[in-house]
């Protein structure tokens, strides 16, 4: 991600994310995924980043999300792809076919969750994994 | 389920169940959807409980609904995912997240198909599984 | 299980299941095997169905009762198989030997258990399968 | 595939193959699906075939899609089903739902890929596979 | 097996094989097992072999035979263990540990059929195994 | 196995070791059942622990056995469980079901045998596993 | 195997089997090949039968004996493949392609040995399988 | 596959397609090898293609054959290797060894057999892979 | 990693990680440990954080100075644990025993590496997991 | 362990055994390592032997240690590997190499913690294993 | 290797050998296969060995070569079996049974190829196994 | 291993190899550490080769003496691992990580022994692979 000029980020929260804040408390913390990418945007104004947030519970709003990045010459994606993680090779394939840089976050420890979210089908493919660090996560990736 | 007062459910028909009627008979049962359905509420009538259907191919509009069910402060899910059983973690995450019980039902008993079907990422979270018993396991279910 | 006539139904009961209201109470729920059985004959009577009950802790007893079944012409056997749902080649011999349709019954969601409670020599020769219901489990099976 | 009279055929592309041609070139090739589908309807026509094209990054929509199929009476379908190969069982019920034949088809040579593109959830229903010959999988599925 | 003086020979049964003759014939032969350990007994007597003969579903009945068996002095055991060739340690533990030398037999050809038929704790302790002969897998044993 | 006042301990042995003492030398020592229970009895009486013993190659004596138990107020259970270690899951839940703390013994040690001999159904629930010291594996778990 | 005239028989002994007798005492017993299709010729003869031997270490030249077979409307083969047990679909290709039945057998008990040597590619199209008896295996074979 | 000038092309058939359209007719089709070749070779001479045809059962007759390729400056191979593809290591290193592209094809389709067939030696060096398309995966492959 | 008052961080670094900025550029950056470090003092320092750093390519030395770390009070652990990720048990149980969270980085994206390298015996017990993120991982780690 | 004349033995205690008595008390029970050790050489003063004990981190010291037994010629080694258990073949060749009898022992029950701590590398090699009677798993080994 | 008088070696090159010094030179060094046997016969007889070499691309014609070694009273075989290492039991089989040691080379390294490569029926019987010298393999073997 | 002018080589042996000559004599031969290296020096003197020896049971003191080489611009390495040879991934590191090329060496045929060391974290980044020459291993690897 080491792109000269301003940067433009996007960042995409897949499905059930928009419950951040209110589920599974012992999980995740309690701060909802507005205040979150509210915060985000004012730091990245910081750092003279553009950046554009979105969030979907749906895989092929995602998908062609993903695909006008490629025209709107995106330096780089932030993907907290939640369950897509564990089961959307289109996903996948979305973000290798526009051959932007992701880096790939999830706010809880995937890894201390069951068996099945072990696997991802983007890690491979990613600049970068970032999980654990809750709504830190994505100061984290945006750095 | 044991909730007190008037109970509301919502009955959840996932992808290709639309078809039910129409496709296999070998495995599946004559009967059609919206007949199932129509006996179905006619039976909750009886029980006092008031019982909202539902169908879609289209995992979005459940993940949504369900979504909508924490507001509507149901009582309990009845869910046949169909296809989405084996693949979908992100009703998963939907189910667990609202912290509604469901039950999961499949109308052919999956156990005797082919093997990829007889893992559920629904199972170790519900409150029951039933399957095999054809429309009856709508029935069965709402007992 | 769409014999005509009177139907002629046998309960089988597995191994522990004597004990069912005074173990593990986070597991299962507190009524007793007696009062359970008592409540189904009951609602059989209403249905004009003659359903026997039998409950053993050993493998071999219930084999031959399930051989036993063939001269009684049995319309359908109904076997919550506990433990040895897991390890008896011998009681799935038996039943497809008959050749009596049979539904397996489980009170707790073997699916939120062990995992070598997820496999069972059942299932697949099953007319239908019924989980996590707790005592329900019983009627939604006899229905 | 064998049916007499004209043939009405329905050719589904699934997700990110609207990319064809721009991404990726040292797997696919730099033909465009637009240009793959127009070459494809004027052979079709010259073979007294109808051919109906379509793509779409959605699963849903795929599946609908099929399920008109049904009274379309087409006589075969050819897909493509890029990514949901390896994640769709929605699709797979869809197709042997609507007992269509149809031959699955890949432009580039799947088995030569990641270890995830090796399985099919569509290969064991489907009446031929075809991969690896870019563009002309295409040519070969139609004859 | 190749003691001297006059052979003594214990044929074994295990579970279900009373069922012989009655149930699944597109697996099994129609020939009854009484028949069958006739039969036997009679072509044991011409090579002066004393043959005794033994069923039960019972898998501790099987195990205090054959510890019985070490007493008798006996030069080998045929046992045709039905289900309890996949499940049953103990009978291993028992054969072994009276080290007699036995023949397994199956009278269908397991690798035909299920795969969990495919595993025997038997076989790799046995003289030999035979599968698939029906009925004349217990002629073939005894020659 | 922290309880106070005299303690009144149950000694359980599986198949075959009836046969200690007689059976597979080089693996087991020489020593007979009873010569070790009375060994044992006699320790325990100088420790005032009350000691019953009982062999059985029999599960469901043995499940019924420790159902018993549960009356007899027993302070803990000593099971050398034999070839049942493997195989009986019903073992596990009638000792898990009368929730009474138990010490798995084996006198040989099972990890230089078999493969199938390395999965133990009590392991995961036992206070405590002793293998490998022979006769002394007794005389370990009663202190 | 319930053809009716006289019976024509194939004997296949597949590679290596021409060492019989001299290799490896201590699985293998010391009667030589020639001996034993001698004596089973002279068996044959009694019974009526027309026994062809034939061994190779060949994988084609016993495919092709394979498909001469089939005009030589042969009423069965018996095959001990030998290795390509382990190794070749296209012995099994050839024998379930001529359609006449086959039963296999191993003179040593291939059970106790390595584990390549318990998966074989023609047992489940077998009609029986016999191994361990030794030379008896091909006497057992042809009754 | 793309070389210029008049194309030089290698047909190799593996074992027991000689008795294509006399074995399995549920499988594969009654079109005898012979008939498929001979209509290849019309379309071959068509398109300006000398077209070789071979069958061998014989493992090392298609290995050296595969090396003469070398010298004959072939373009391209197509192979239908019958039941070497899961078995031979040494077909693929041939193939690999003489670097001239090829095309695997099979007349039925090898996902819907038996599991053993799902793999290939072959594919993912291969330029394309076709199954399933009867005699017509040979004019596929040609094209 | 919520405690109050001046915070007091250890960062350990283990085997190989010496090299860094002098091996395999092509996988790590060209940054040199040091120069790692000494940037972290200096944020730390600006963050009123106590920041110790360490190397190590010794199992022991680092199993140690995490015990030491009991008794400094730490507030948490910042470790890459290079190679022993995958191979240390036991500072697994070092850093689970004294009970102070930790955070575990790899410059690399270890997803994109060997199969070896995706399974970590820390990652379960870490608070958080970051990768990929080149030296800017240990930057994140500490915000 | 049949030696005769005063025994000498020697107690390794592996990593992280020295915070035995602080660490994760629901799993250890509080008694330190010095006092199981002193209480351990008291028993063994009284039984006559000489008992050396001996805790490293540090798996070459072990190893290390281990060699010496050779010369100090031991009877033999009470071994708690703690988490070089899983890990380290080279103590596992240390202690075959010395070729002096060993026990394994673990004061908490292994199987009931991790499914990474199910296997040993030493297991297989020991006399005896122990595991889950906390401090006294010590003391059952010296008997 | 230690027998005493002249030696007699067979030195056996496996299918694809011929092109040895041809085919892929990333993996192979240039030397032909004539060249490397002329250059080691002439060391063998410095070192007073008659050595006879001998490649084939034929299973058949390997294994009955070494049946013949039975004869000639061979000292030692060196075989490299190229693809036949991962496929052949039979080859295993004359191996074990001519009951001459052997030793096993590849000229590359089959460790840093694919999968498949990892696995050979030859090494657990082998007195040697060599990779990865390049021509240099044949000389270590011969030495 | 083509580097010109005298070339300088390390020989590193790891743990428990300071016992050759000593230990399990069936397994290794007799010939002790110092003579092998020190037969190996002489060698090494003749062909102008410059070879340090080192032996240590300790991984770290390996790892640094390989960091070490980068320095002493070695040409290359004779390692022979010994038990870290599957466990250690820090040593693979380091000698991936100078860049040196190594040869891994065994003196006894670790395919022959148990099946945990059957894996090597060395032999896919190796030059070459011997085992099983006993101390000329040794020897082989130096020509």
């Amino acid at each position: 991600m080491e792109s000269s000029g301003q940067k433009k980020l996007l960042l995409v929260n897949g499905p059930n994310l928009n419950l951040l804040g209110t589920r599974e408390r012992h999980i995740y913390e309690s701060t909802t995924l507005p205040q979150i990418t509210s915060a985000l945007s004012d730091q990245a104004q910081v750092d003279s980043i553009e950046l554009k947030d979105f969030q979907s519970n749906h895989e092929v709003v995602i998908i062609e999300r993903i695909h006008l990045a490629l025209e709107a010459k995106l330096s780089g994606i932030i993907i907290n792809p939640g369950a897509f993680t564990h089961t959307s090779v289109a996903i996948r394939d979305a973000l290798v076919g526009v051959q932007i840089p992701f880096i790939e976050i999830h706010s809880s420890n995937v890894h201390a969750r069951e068996p099945f979210r072990h696997h991802s089908y983007l890690s491979d493919r990613a600049e970068a994994v970032i999980c654990g660090l809750g709504t830190n996560s994505y100061v984290a990736a945006l750095d």
